[in-house]
């Protein structure tokens, strides 16, 4: 989309930098992939680009709580930045939903092709191994990341009287059980956070 | 917001993840700010969450790029995860605006007094601290940082055939000179910007 102007580098540079140009513009489309919960503030639906943002920067507030100390930050930022680009391909697929997201693995590895694809090769390969380590949630950076991605829709939650819980037909027990696995990134957190489906269990917030 | 829940830490924690969550709440609002550029592959204003994602990733991609190497990545992140944070209270004022701009910085440091100061006091420090290096744009990180800042909506405008820079008036010498200091955080880049300017004003994006 972009041309090709860097007159005065070699080709091989500025083939490189078109690529990554490509990409850069290409993602521009994941500020239009919608999730399921709204703003805590308002009652906008959010995108998974503010999604991502603010999971990323409370990766950077409360990692001190992740279980294994001394872990790789940037990498938890880095999965989190891209974790939800093959959105743009595959779509959104609400969490309670197990079926449909079962189904939508191979679509989402297709987009991950596609769109890290976009890239020179070795930033393809980094970027694919990123999100095959967030989606497989066994290293302590991705139990730690999954964990970021989990806290913020259920503060959204909290914070709406259960908007998205209703709108779904969640039950305590399956927003517990669908959660829980979160204590392997944090203990710490995890703690709170049934704290938080505690009371929001009792102020009536699940269907 | 959130009640403090966590009934088997000690009272000391308690507070300092009370005042983090708390720091948590109050940034998303951030998604309800809204720059001047639209996203490039519609025609909706951009707001200041997406942004901060998008050059936040665009850093990941694109460092190799920095005139200093081995800068400290997960720096720039943070810096461009918090930069925009103070136009929660402070708006958003166009960059081609410099009065505005100039009246704008008390407004700002206020901001960033009362939004890092939600946090516990070693994070409010490191947060004023990282937002304060932004501005100054003396370091190579921040200099590389606010490169990414500026080259986002650079694109936008390419892409939309000059949509903002329409708008507000913006001539090609105007672009040209508030943008060309992009060249102290990489030449690299500033270069391929510049080429783009070119090709837009020979297109007639400006005014």
């Amino acid at each position: 989309m972009c041309p090709n102007l860097r007159k005065n580098r070699g080709n091989e540079m500025n083939e490189r930098l078109a690529k990554q140009m490509g990409f850069i513009i290409e993602i521009d489309k994941v500020k239009s992939i919608f999730r399921r919960t709204v703003l805590s503030h308002t009652s906008r639906l959010e995108n998974d680009a503010e999604h991502a943002w603010h999971i990323s920067l409370m990766a950077v507030i409360l990692y001190e709580y992740a279980n294994e100390k001394d872990i790789d930050l940037l990498k938890v930022i880095k999965m989190l930045l891209v974790h939800d680009l093959v959105e743009i391909d595959a779509g959104d697929v609400a969490i309670y939903d197990l079926k449909a997201r079962k189904n939508n693995k191979e679509n989402e590895e297709r987009a991950a092709m596609r769109i890290f694809g976009m890239l020179p090769d070795d930033q393809r390969d980094e970027m694919l191994s990123l999100w095959d380590e967030f989606e497989a949630r066994v290293t302590p950076e991705s139990r730690f990341a999954e964990a970021m991605d989990r806290i913020e829709p259920i503060m959204q939650n909290y914070l709406t009287g259960g908007h998205t819980w209703k709108e779904l037909n969640a039950s305590y027990e399956m927003v517990h059980s669908t959660n829980q696995h979160l204590r392997e990134g944090s203990e710490d957190l995890w703690e709170y956070i049934e704290g938080l489906l505690n009371v929001s269990f009792e102020k009536g917030f699940f269907k």
